[in-house]
């Protein structure tokens, strides 16, 4: 049976439960997934849903799936350095994100909920704008008023509600939080069912490596729920006795805000809320992550570390992507950026991944 | 032997000619492919690639590929008609024309050629600058002046060389003409391995359907390239014993630019030139098609026909469409507005694909 357990003081919830946070203020997690096998996989389920005997709401995909996961997995040459790009930002919505707002959304229909609220930079609101319409699910949807003026166009488009939030990123969640009183807060970095999604990119990745695990998996984070979705994948592959190691995961974030980098610089086990500078990685831009002590023992577990570029180097990543036929948005770029700084790190014949996590076609110009 | 052979006097020219067409003005056709055979596909092979035994250019597709092809067809119910719809627009650069531009690549770089001029309203082009920038092959582009802002700037980030040209988008078909007698045309609608190319979407969505053919296929017609490659898809599967019978093709034009309708609705055998109104569908207005004999004989041949929608039509469309989850541009959202038109046509329990053939990430607005 699912049920969710707080992080912090281990108090067990119902699924069902309408609260976003335990009462101590700990994050969720789910306990009672069934264990990764193998020979559980309906290679026949489209998208991410060919895993979906380890997912919840899987009873209810086929209502909702617009064509989610089993992005394709692209080998290239990044300064010299093959890398392989995994290609989220062909997911339905343009961004990551769908993978685990189709699997909360599933669960949405399980619980019988039909109607949300959520605050988002843009992707995951956008994400969570086309499923909720795909399923039937009323969407009210605080953001952050100076967000990417492509992004709130595709937000209306599906039919949510709009509430822009003027002031910082975090005005708009404070929104969220207290609407959350009376509605079900459908969180893409608290609700744990979302992390549960994110899950099958390590599946994915694993799979289309020929059952290999990479060596350095690169990847953007702000709240970091795809760096930790992940990791969760690639310790439940492990313990199937699928690979022998985990990847070492390389957070990266915009120099501009970057409180991970500044706990992770000076050891510390939590992350503190920063003053955050204006970036182009609009995506990244969060200045308290909710689950930062997670994030911060996920790269010390996996011998990895946090690397920060700056304005010019995300343009530089974009640019660089795009010149191999790659168009990201500038969050996504961060991870090209980091490629070249992790030369030191990354010796020749590594298998590397990076995540590219959104479409270039959101962002307003290069 | 893979060669070209002119559709209309019959004359054949080796797969390496520089010629764009005929001496007698007829567009090629390709002949000497491999069979389909489904003890052929390989279920490892990425995307489209899966089907490389059947596709010309395939000893170069690890060098060109961006993951196309394999997008998902996710059932739907659009105004209480269940209807599969194939997410071409969650292609690489956010349309269909990847298929057809991956294979034409993958052939360039068999053929040894570096450097290709092209014509295009959008999303040709920017596919091409894509493909182009992966392979290593310079590009240089005739666009319409008026294409969409998002589109050109997608094509100016992937390096090719854009030159826009003034007046009707014939202007930039007839610069890339001229510039076609010293360099590569490759053109996405004259090119025969464009078309080699397109044939995979049959093959896709009769691979998905488990090895059905659907009784409808509905899709935008501006060249109707989409349309002639995937006919040549169904036929060689029935050729192979895989499906009985072909889906009835049904062309979507807008009413402002309606050149095989109006030949269509006078029983002609060829498509005449028109003078084009303005369509918000622009990646369909196309004044002149240069295989109107063809689209009209397979519209005859399937038992389909052609289907007009008005400018409010297409916006309904796509609304309707976004409605669902599924956010497209214009000229793909005319075939929501086809489905409407043909409520007495489809019958409940048929078997009907509409092909979204582009991202609504690049249309300025809805």
């Amino acid at each position: 049976m699912i049920q969710l357990r707080c992080s912090t003081c281990q108090q067990l919830y119902p699924a069902d439960t309408r609260a976003f946070r335990c009462n101590c203020g700990g994050t969720f997690e789910l306990v009672g997934l069934p264990a990764f096998d193998r020979r559980a996989i309906d290679p026949a389920g489209p998208g991410l849903w060919r895993y979906r005997q380890f997912l919840p709401g899987n009873r209810h995909w086929a209502e909702v799936t617009l064509g989610e996961g089993w992005t394709p997995l692209v080998l290239t040459d990044l300064l010299g350095q093959a890398v392989h790009c995994k290609m989220e930002f062909l997911s339905p919505t343009g961004s990551f994100k769908d993978r685990g707002t189709a699997v909360t959304v599933a669960m949405l229909k399980e619980l019988g909920i039909d109607a949300v609220v959520e605050d988002s930079s843009g992707n995951a609101a956008a994400s969570l704008a086309a499923y909720g319409a795909r399923a039937g699910i009323r969407v009210r949807l605080y953001v952050p008023a100076h967000a990417s003026p492509a992004k709130l166009r595709q937000i209306a488009v599906y039919g949510a509600e709009l509430v822009p939030v003027d002031g910082p990123r975090s005005q708009a969640a404070l929104a969220a939080w207290q609407a959350a009183a009376t509605t079900y807060y459908a969180s893409h970095y608290f609700n744990p069912f979302n992390l549960a999604g994110l899950r099958t990119l390590a599946f994915e990745i694993v799979e289309q490596l020929g059952w290999r695990s990479p060596d350095h998996l690169i990847l953007p984070v702000g709240h970091g729920t795809l760096l930790l979705g992940a990791y969760q994948g690639f310790v439940e592959l492990r313990q199937a006795g699928v690979i022998e190691h985990l990847p070492r995961f390389f957070a990266v974030q915009a120099l501009a805000c970057a409180p991970v980098f500044a706990a992770w610089s000076r050891a510390l086990d939590q992350v503190a809320e920063i003053t955050p500078g204006t970036t182009v990685a609009e995506g990244i831009a969060i200045a308290a992550p909710v689950r930062g002590a997670a994030l911060l023992a996920v790269l010390r577990a996996s011998g990895g570390m946090v690397v920060t570029v700056d304005e010019d180097e995300i343009r530089w990543g974009q640019a660089a992507l795009a010149r191999q036929g790659l168009y990201v948005e500038p969050t996504s770029a961060v991870v090209a950026a980091a490629v070249r700084k992790l030369d030191r790190v990354i010796a020749p014949g590594d298998l590397t991944v990076v995540v590219l996590t959104g479409s270039g076609l959101k962002s307003e110009r290069v």
